[in-house]
């Protein structure tokens, strides 16, 4: 029987276990395809519980130095070389990173993919198929623009999906959106002024000035980014979400559309970045043309990102350029490689193409109309009715919710945060005002919790009730 | 029995015959998991040859059309929501790139993997392994550096196998070295002075200067980059892969190694670049420490990818940074969200740490020896001894082959490609000189085809022997 001293090690006492076995595995002193002894007698014979055991095995398997097989137990996985040492010692210098803050008990700002939601059975067949059939191409370095099979199933899925002409020629796959961004100040150049909406995603602006470009924030009105404004800031490239804007859930009708088009044609080198970062979830209404379908004049870039729809841990990302910076990029641009790997590329175009992309967004969105109904509904149940509002539009994944107190929003924040409740407000993504009257708080619902909610909106209507 | 009048299409006939199925298939035509005409019968039918029929029954599969089984046959692949119309017409505009140059028959210059090689059985089955075991980290956000398990097999890597203490939080990972590239650009500062070797990779240049960076190139001796050239030219970062040279193949000793780290000394914000793009190839003799393992004041950046070890098709990099520069890092361009999928960072993580990689280098290394000596002992046999000379170091994936002509070695790579065969010479990766009387040829192996070899080599000879 394995036997080892726990007390050579500190910590948790699973995860001792889980150290010395792994370290066993390394070296080759426990020998691949040998037997572990089974939860109970471990235990018994460590002095531990079985729960510690089966935490141990549990990290041991999911990190793949133990495997498992059903009703025989857990077997020491194959290594190929097994490391006579370690060479490396586990904390040759301090910690670099500063303490993160200790996460909260509830979260409605995470804005994260649901893991159970994933489609994982049907990734992993197309991957496998993939690198059974595809070999000579995975290995090949394919179009600087990205692998032309997923272009072409992107082109297509606009088609379907956005009612967009676009040739897959024009489309640029990138390792998400952030290097997307990246890539386009490049193309239209570090010099230019770019502007993005405010409130908005302070990210987007951390971005273009760490490339080195000027970034300044155009104030919104109830229809989106105010056209005015981006002539007062010598504006020459915007960067907007017209069809549902973050945080405030604005869709910018036709009309300023066209506003917004007829400012960009003013001038040769003003350009629009569409960023429509989660239209795949509309979840009523008509749809609008994006501005990329209405715009004649090749001046806006369309940009969309597989983060909301697949998850954002896979970092593929897409632009749809007019044709005459499509040409400009391939000119200026082509010697940076394709930053995604073919492997991911390949099978992705295979789910976009067979229609497993299709129905995934389809289960989706049923699955988030209901989820949102209910948090609706408990909302509805735990706070007063004069006491809140709901602003929402029919599209997206999250509304606001903007609450009656005489606390202040940071004070309402603050208090929730004392409570272990994260949550975040309009004025958190306001890079000029940051009004702290408007009481206006952003629910994400895609990672909500529906178990912990009902608690949560208790600690709120308490906190929001304090004189 | 399936029909298709073959003329309404044009181009080659397996196409024609590839398309028609396909659109079959994507409409719903063709129901899933029915079977397909044996080759022979249908190529009867159609009139056509059965290699026509096998030719696009073997695209379908490719593409994951249709799906084969042994001794079987061949069937209708499930499409989740088949489209009842294309939406996406093939092309709507002119194409918008130009047309590529024809590749060559044969290719000294190719630097890429040989697709028989990528250990496939094994990948797949650490993808399949984590996507069943690691679903819930697959799609959690991962630490800004990378996955904390890649990193730290990295850092173990680097120990065994380059004698290098590194902490895993020093560790970015990122999707390709151009990737890479860029991030240290926005660390470092774009109003710096970058200096690269001369000759070099001048794609390097580009991506310094397509980021707004100022890059020269400086020249080099017989010892590496020279630091008087350095000083002269005011730089402040210098790029260098000191360990095996691209294209001279130098190898740069200690004693300049101390040199440059001086250099670096002089000046607060000086830094040197140790691209260690292929050291895992190092063929014979003792290994030279890299930069890295001899800086003591925290000036190296120390970058390596998996492209050569593995594939460049997979894109994944990395780089330690010195522990001032990764706290840096981590303050000011923490926003960035890392942009290697989770997938394969979590396999990657269990090829190395499983001991695979280490297989896989020492499986290819042999290889590579082995390789290696066969192409010498081929320019021995068919090149003239006094035409020619062979320039190597003892690590690396490429030589130098110094042919005696009275041809220049512009000339010599216009004939040959008249020809269909593509070489590269120094002069190629020459910023300054171009100097065309050195006629040192670049012979890159690891993609090298032994078939055509013997052929090329004649053509050289005969090419070379010109009055």
């Amino acid at each position: 029987m394995l036997t080892y001293d726990l007390t050579t090690l500190s910590g948790p006492v699973y995860k001792r276990i889980y150290e010395l076995i792994k370290r066993d595995v390394e070296t080759g002193e426990l020998t691949a395809n040998s037997k572990l002894p089974s939860k109970r007698a471990f235990a018994k014979n460590l002095g531990v519980s079985v729960i510690t055991v089966e935490n141990a095995y549990g990290q041991l398997v999911g990190e793949g130095y133990v495997y498992s097989l059903p009703k025989r137990g857990y077997f020491v996985s194959e290594m190929e070389t097994p490391k006579k040492t370690r060479f490396f010692s586990k904390t040759p210098i301090p910690s670099i990173f500063p303490q993160e803050a200790p996460s909260a008990d509830f979260d409605f700002s995470s804005n994260q993919a649901e893991p159970e939601h994933f489609p994982f059975s049907i990734w992993s067949k197309l991957m496998r198929e993939t690198m059974a059939f595809r070999k000579h191409d995975l290995l090949t370095v394919p179009h600087r623009f990205g692998v032309d099979e997923l272009r072409e199933a992107i082109a297509n899925h606009l088609a379907s999906f956005r009612g967009m002409r676009i040739d897959p020629q024009q489309i640029v796959v990138g390792a998400g959106a952030e290097y997307l961004y990246g890539l386009l100040i490049k193309l239209l150049g570090v010099d230019l002024v770019y502007c993005i909406e405010n409130p908005g995603y302070l990210k987007i602006k951390q971005i273009y000035e760490s490339a080195g470009a000027t970034c300044r924030s155009a104030e919104m009105d109830p229809h989106g980014i105010v056209v005015d404004e981006l002539k007062r800031m010598n504006a020459q490239v915007v960067h907007i979400s017209p069809t549902h804007h973050f945080p405030t859930g604005i869709t910018t009708p036709v009309s300023r559309r066209y506003e917004l088009l007829a400012w960009a044609n003013e001038e040769e080198d003003r350009f629009i970045i569409e960023d429509d970062y989660d239209s795949e979830f509309r979840l009523n209404g008509r749809p609008i043309p994006s501005l990329q379908s209405i715009d004649v004049n090749e001046k806006v870039v369309y940009l969309n990102t597989f983060s909301k729809s697949l998850t954002s841990t896979i970092r593929i990302s897409y632009m749809a350029l007019p044709v005459r910076l499509a040409k400009r990029f391939y000119q200026k641009l082509s010697f940076y490689s394709n930053a995604v790997s073919t492997f991911e590329q390949y099978t992705l175009a295979a789910f976009i193409r067979r229609g497993f992309f299709e129905k995934h967004i389809n289960r989706m969105r049923l699955h988030y109309v209901k989820k949102r109904a209910i948090i609706l509904k408990m909302i509805e149940e735990r706070l007063p009715k004069d006491r809140y509002r709901i602003i929402e539009n029919d599209s997206g994944l999250h509304f606001l919710l903007q609450l009656e107190t005489s606390l202040s929003t940071k004070d309402v924040i603050e208090k929730l945060r004392e409570q272990k409740i994260k949550i975040k407000a309009i004025s958190d993504y306001d890079a000029i005002a940051k009004r702290n009257d408007l009481r206006q708080f952003i629910v994400n619902y895609s990672n909500l919790k529906l178990e912990g909610l009902e608690h949560a909106l208790d600690v709120i209507r308490k906190t929001i009730d304090v004189q």
